[in-house]
């Protein structure tokens, strides 16, 4: 199967990249630049009418939402253990978090980027911006128990892990205090540990990906 | 399997109650009015600590989010036909819809619902309820694109289709034209004639649920 992930740097099409990391199947990265407006191009809206990253061209066709996006990796690539496929209930876990992370979580950051997209004007915007950081936090909060005593979200690494990694890394750019949630810092440390979170990295920042 | 579904009247949750109708397997509703503040009793947060509706409670535990519920319920009973789940393809198109609907469509309704979770003050709450019908307006004209001459989103019908007939259903509330969507007004009426939409509103329309 060819592969293609279209992906901004620094986006949340960071998840993706990094499952196809480490999965380790040929595939072939996009850059679809997000600061370039590149999203909003007739050529990547013909491939995603929603003008978003990331999306996935398959031989089948495309694919767009994170949450689809990683559930259809793991269930393509069974022997990379990124989820456990197999299992309807232990699917529904990982499904869920990352339901909750694209509906909640993304959202909250999104008032705080693009506050225009949900109301117009500086009193609005300012009043999105002071709250953005609050509403993250309660989300990391609820992130950080569901991690628990546990390595990884759902105890086993799963592609939750990889899209979790996403939002912690654009908290601090709310100011969010990230020494409150010792789990997810730890949880941080040990993403940038793992050979496929450095090379998606190494990739994206990079000048020409 | 024993199976609970914690609903809300009118809410979200409206859609895994019409596909657990559609299943007719046996299941309890448990009614967690929104309006009444239930979902914020400490016994609803020990099931679901985001204090929101839907969730699933199984023998296995529970599930939260609709995505994940209704890719729950289509795997569990695939004797159902509401979802191509022995096809990776297919059913990351079902999940993709899903996530559209609960992470770009729900929310740009709850900014004209919950303005307050969004940012402080009136002057925002009228910003985010001005610009909230604009928003879904935009995303309802991709449902609409995406249904095309189709009598359901995926062609054949799937638990997408009850998940969108909730917004169709939510919109009028905004003051959104639906007569500019003929396509998805055909698809609401034909959803009124499902024995199990006629069954699953009539339980949230009686006094008790």
């Amino acid at each position: 199967m060819t592969l293609k992930l279209f992906y901004s740097p620094g986006a949340c099409s960071l998840a993706p990249h990094i499952v196809l990391e480490e999965i380790g199947t040929e595939w072939e990265p996009v850059r679809i630049s997000l600061k370039e407006g590149a999203q909003r191009r007739p050529e990547y809206l013909a491939i995603n009418p929603k003008g978003r990253v990331p999306a996935l061209a398959t031989d089948q066709g495309v694919i767009t939402e994170n949450p689809a996006i990683l559930a259809f990796l793991a269930q393509t690539f069974p022997q990379a253990n990124i989820a456990p496929v197999s299992d309807p209930f232990g699917m529904a876990q990982v499904n869920s978090f990352n339901g909750f992370l694209s509906s909640s979580l993304h959202p909250a950051f999104a008032h705080a980027f693009r506050p225009e997209r949900f109301g117009e004007g500086e009193e609005a915007a300012r009043a999105m911006r002071s709250r953005a950081p609050v509403a993250v936090a309660e989300y990391l909060q609820l992130a950080e128990e569901k991690l628990g005593g546990n390595e990884w979200i759902h105890g086993d690494y799963t592609v939750s892990d990889p899209y979790l990694f996403v939002f912690t890394g654009w908290a601090p750019r709310l100011s969010v205090d990230m020494t409150a949630f010792p789990k997810l810092q730890s949880h941080r440390e040990r993403m940038m540990q793992r050979p496929a979170v450095k090379a998606a990295l190494a990739r994206e920042e990079s000048a020409t990906g």
